[in-house]
C-alpha cells in the first residue's frame, strides 16, 4: 500500500512540476524559461523523487516504465496494474491542482493546451502523426535503455536518479517541438482530461507509442546488457 | 553556537545568491539569465551549502524546513527557535549586502521589488492570493518530501545535497510567476524589510503557507516512508 | 559482439539526441533551446549512456575517444577498428531516424544544415578553416584530458560519467559558433551524409582535427598524470 | 613539477572555456548562450578539471584559492608561489589560444572587451568601483567557504568537484553584471593583457579583492567549521 502511495505522490509531482513549469513559466514575457527550462523541470521531478522515494517504490512514475521494467524482468506482474492505477491517479490529481493554481491568473484558459501532448495540428511544431509516433517510440525505448542500464548491478551505485532524471531532461530537449513530449501515458492523461476534445482524442497515441517503445527498449538492453557475456 | 553560525552563513548565501541573481542578472538586456537562471541560482545556493556546512548544522537555511524536520522527528525542539533566529538574521544581513552592491548601479531603485515575494498586484504574473497560498503550500510540502526522503537512511548516501538543491531549482522553475517563489520565510523576510510597504504587508503569507506546507509534507512522508512497512 | 552493439546504440543516441535537439528545438520561435540547450543535450547523451552502458563497452561513442584511449594505453589495438565501425554505423542510422522525424514537419529541408559541422561559409559564425582546425584540436585534446583524468584509478569512483558528459556540454558551450562543434568524427559523419555537398567535402577536417587533438590530449595527460611521480 | 603542470593545464582550461564561451558564444544572434551559459561554462571548467586533475594537484586553478587554502591550513607555504606562477601562465596562454580562434572570424576586435573584468564604465551593468570591490570580496569569501567545507573530511567523499564547480557557476549567475565576475586573478590577467589599456589599469582590483575575500572566507570557515566543537 505504501509503495502505491509513493507512486501516486511521485507521479503527482512529475505532472505538477513538469506540466506546471510549462503552463505557468515557459512563455512568461521576456523572462520565461522556454523549452529548455521545461525540459529541466521534467527531469528534476524524476531526479528528486528517485532520491526521495526510490527506496520505497522504485520510483517508476510512468506506466511505460513499469511495463518496460516488467518486460526486462525487473518488476513483478502482480504489481503492474496497481502501479499504473496509482500513477494515473497521481497525474490526474496533479492536473487538478495545477488547474487550481493556473486559474488564479486573470485570463487563463485551459483551451491554451494546458501542456497536453498532441500531433498534427496540435503538435507544437506541426509534426505529423507518423513523426510523432516514431519519435515517442524511439524516445521511450532509449529512456528504458538508460533506466535498465543505470540500475544494472554493474553500474555505479547511487547515481541512477541522476542518469534517469537528466535522461528525461534530454528527451524533452529533443522532442518538445514534436509532441510536447510524453514518453509517459500518466503525464499525458493527467492534463488531457482537463482539456477534453482533441487532447483526449489524441491520447491513444501517448499510451500506445510509449508502451511500444518501452518494450523495444527492454529488448535492446536485454541484447546489449546481458551479463555473463 | 557554531551550528547557529553555520545556519546564519548558509541562509546569508541563499538570500544573497538567489535574490542577488534575480535583482542583478535576471533582466539584463539581451544576455540576462531569466527565471531559469534565477531558479538555478537558488538551487545552487542550497546545493553548495549542503556540501559545505551540512556536516556542521544539517544545512536547513529555512524556518519552514526546520519546522518540517522537527515535525518529521528529525530535529530537536530546543534547537528550533535559535535556528530560525539565525536564519532570519542571515537573510536580513544578505538583503543589506545585496542592497549595498545593487545600489552601486546608477538608477537602481529598491521599489523595483528587490526580489520580494508577493501576490495579487505584486505577483509577477498577477496570480490571486488564493492561488499564491495554494502554490506555496504544495511546493513547500513537496520540498519536505524531497528533503525527508533524500536524507532517509535507505536513500543513497552523499547525494542529498544534489536532490535537495535541484529540488529547490525545480520549485522555482514552476512557481516564480506565481509568487516570485518563497517556500522560505527567511528568504522572504530578508528582502521585504528593505522594500517595506506592500512587501511587508504581504509577508504573513510567506510565513504561514510555507510552514503549513512543511507540516503537510512531513505528514505525507511519514505516511509513505514509514520503514518496517 | 555485445560491446560493439553497445557502442552502436550509444553513438546512435549521441547523434540522435545531440543533433536532434539542434535540428528540432534550437531555433523554435520564442521558446527554442538555443546553443545552450543543444550543449546540454549533447552532454547528457554521453552522461546517460556512460551510466547505462559504461559497464558494457566503456562507452566511447566517438572514434577520436577510442584513438585517444588507445594512445593513453587504456584500449586494445584489436578493438579499435570494430569500435570505430560500430560508432559510425550508429551515427549514420541516427541521422536516418532524425531525418524521418524532422521531415514530418511541413517545409523541413535538409539543406538547412541538419546540424552538420562546417567551417568558413559553413561555420555558424563564419570562422576560418584555420580557426576551426585549431578549435577542434584543442577542444578534443582537453576532452581526452578530462576522460583520462576522470577515469584514472586515483579519481573518485563512479563520477566519471558526470565529468565526461558535462565536459562535452562545456565544449559545446564554447565552440558551437566556430564549427557547430564536432570533436567526434562519428557525429559529423552521421549527419553530413544526408546533407551531401559541402558537408561531405568539409568532413575531412572533422576526422583529422579531433583525432589529432585526441593524440595530443593523451600526451598531455600522460605527462601530467603519470602516477608514481 | 607534474603538479605545477597540472595547475597550468587546468587554469588554461578555466580561462579558455569560461572566457571562450563569453567571447565566442554569449551574444550570438538569436541562439547565444547569454550570461547563464557563460556561468555554466565557467563552473564546468572547474568541475571537469577537479575530477581530472584533483588527484594530481588539488586543482586550485586560482591564486585566490591557493591563498585561501594556505590561510585555512590546507596548503604548504613553499608551494604557494609556484602554483600562482603556473596558474597565471596557464591563463595567459589560454588568452592567446582564444585570441587565435576568435580572430578567425571576420570583424573580430579585442577592443570589444575579450571577457575582461572591469568596474565603473567597464562594468557590464555600470556598477561603481565600490560595488565591484564589495562584490568580488563577498563572492570569493563564499567560494572559499564552499571549497573548504566541501573538501572537509566530514563532507561526503567524491562530491567536492560538483559543489565547487557549480559554486563557481552560481557566483557567475549573480555577479557577471557587476564585474564580469573574476574571483580569480589568473582568469582576469589571462585576458586583460591582450586588451591592454583600461583592462590592465583596473586589474589591481581583481587581484586585491579576490585575495582579500579568500582570506575572509578562510576565517569564516575556520570559525564555523572547527571540528571537535
Amino acid at each position: 500500500m505504501k509503495r502505491y502511495a509513493a507512486e501516486f505522490v511521485g507521479t503527482f509531482w512529475l505532472v505538477l512540476g513538469g506540466c506546471g513549469s510549462a503552463v505557468l513559466a515557459a512563455a512568461f514575457p521576456q523572462l520565461g524559461i522556454g523549452f529548455a527550462g521545461v525540459a529541466l523541470a521534467f527531469g528534476l521531478t524524476v531526479l528528486t523523487m528517485a532520491f526521495a522515494i526510490g527506496h520505497i517504490s522504485g520510483c517508476h512514475l510512468n506506466p511505460a516504465v513499469s511495463v518496460g521494467l516488467w518486460a526486462g524482468g525487473r518488476f513483478a506482474t502482480k504489481d503492474l496494474l496497481p502501479y499504473i492505477v496509482a500513477q494515473v491517479l497521481g497525474g490526474v490529481v496533479a492536473g487538478g491542482v495545477l488547474f487550481l493554481i493556473a486559474s488564479g491568473k486573470p485570463g487563463f484558459e485551459v483551451a491554451g493546451g494546458f501542456a497536453s501532448n498532441g500531433f498534427g495540428a496540435h503538435s507544437p511544431g506541426g509534426y505529423s502523426m507518423q513523426a510523432a509516433f516514431a519519435c515517442e517510440v524511439v524516445m521511450t525505448a532509449m529512456f528504458l535503455v538508460i533506466i535498465l542500464g543505470a540500475t544494472d548491478v554493474r553500474a555505479p551505485a547511487g547515481f541512477a536518479p541522476i542518469a534517469i532524471g537528466l535522461g528525461l531532461t534530454l528527451i524533452h530537449l529533443i522532442s518538445i517541438p514534436v509532441t510536447n513530449t510524453s514518453v509517459n501515458p500518466a503525464r499525458s492523461t493527467g492534463v488531457a482530461l482537463y482539456v477534453g476534445g482533441w487532447a483526449v482524442e489524441q491520447l491513444w497515441l501517448f499510451w500506445v507509442a510509449p508502451i511500444a517503445g518501452a518494450l523495444l527498449g527492454a529488448g535492446v538492453y536485454r541484447f546489449i546488457g546481458k551479463s555473463g557475456d
